[in-house]
């Protein structure tokens, strides 16, 4: 694992990386946001195990509220295992959602058993945080929206060493341009989505000069689409 | 090269294949459409081999507008090649523009020699058309807006056997939501380019629920990105 904290005096967050699953046009959902079956069983078997072997898995409250997601490890003898070495059979659950507006009733609280953090702003209603602290730990940083490198320093200090962040675009351009992602994993599926305001693997504000530069890790065939791995390049620092 | 009129009793017409170059998140150009240098020299060098192989090139009125592209072959040693097989030193070039907005001062007008056209639609005004019609033969399909089979039908009687399209998103999604394009090549540079509004390989109204699908034909890599060639797959009609 990169150490993330030897080029800075930055305090210490853990190994950020992005996975996804994209359409050859780099959608990530259509234009209504629904999610769409992009890879096939080995890539979701792909991403299985490195949930399971994360620390954590965080998504954004965009796609919270489009895919209901519970973000558990779906295979039982991974979960098995997890419990095995110790750990709880899920990784901790992390949702990114400044004004507290996850619903008490996803599935991300129903299903599976182990710690979940929502990380809201000093923006949030306070009655709504406080319902939400029934059922998750919240992790307030941030005036209008969430301080997303304090929260990674959270993290780290809750011992979240490794942890996989699951989009959406919004998200994924909120860490990138503040220069907080180590590794980007995606998966290139064999489908066009189209649409103008389709999300894409990244989206917010963008970049009008200065770009994320990545370095190739690898690229291989998967089923009918293609797993490409990149590292972000140490000189990418805050956009 | 595949037959493109063996399943249906269409009229002919050429073999359609797009060619660009997108950032590992799918954008083709900043959210203010800017042209951003994705790709280096052998990808250049491998769009110019392909430009020089094909008997037209086409691009959409907002990659003229934004662009300014010749559309010409680069290389001195391709355009003698093509030359020395009798064929002009540029394919056609061909701008889709349903109302006549290309500017005749364009570059694609002032460099290189070669044939262009301007196709447009019963929308576009009579005296911008006929204006263009100095520097460009017109081909006029569609009400409101150009007729891609109509026109794609016009460009095989015209001897184009081989169309490559260089977007942009627009475009592409016109071509590929009717089941016009036969393959995709596209380069994966190493940027995140990012923004909600920024233009991807493939725009437009964008799938709900039927997809275009691929076939994967290969993907290598190349420089600091990769090469992935998709085949529109023959059930993938009109959308």
């Amino acid at each position: 694992m990169p150490d993330t904290q030897n080029n800075t005096n930055k305090p210490a967050r853990p190994f950020v990386f992005i996975n996804a699953a994209m359409s050859a046009d780099g959608k990530i959902a259509t234009i209504e946001r629904k999610q769409t079956r992009i890879s096939g069983s080995l890539d979701f078997d792909r991403m299985d195990e490195l949930r399971a072997t994360s620390d954590a898995i965080m998504v954004g409250i965009g796609t919270m509220l489009s895919d209901n997601p519970s973000l558990t490890v779906k295979s039982k003898e991974r979960r098995e295992k997890r419990l095995a070495s110790g750990l709880p059979p899920n990784p901790v659950r992390i949702v990114v959602d400044s004004l507290a507006r996850t619903p008490v009733d996803a599935d991300i609280f129903k299903k599976g058993e182990g710690r979940r953090i929502v990380a809201v702003s000093e923006s949030a209603p306070q009655e709504k945080a406080a319902h939400l602290a029934k059922y998750a730990e919240i992790i307030t940083t941030g005036e209008e929206s969430v301080d997303l490198e304090e929260l990674l320093i959270e993290l780290k200090n809750r011992g979240i060493n490794r942890l996989m962040v699951e989009g959406g675009a919004t998200l994924n351009w909120g860490l990138i341009s503040e220069g907080l992602v180590d590794e980007i994993y995606t998966f290139i599926g064999n489908i066009i989505i189209g649409g103008r305001s389709a999300p894409t693997l990244v989206d917010g504000n963008g970049c009008i000069s200065e770009f994320c530069r990545l370095r190739l890790i690898s690229c291989e065939k998967l089923e009918d689409g293609i797993i490409i791995k990149w590292r972000v390049s140490p000189s990418s620092q805050a956009i």
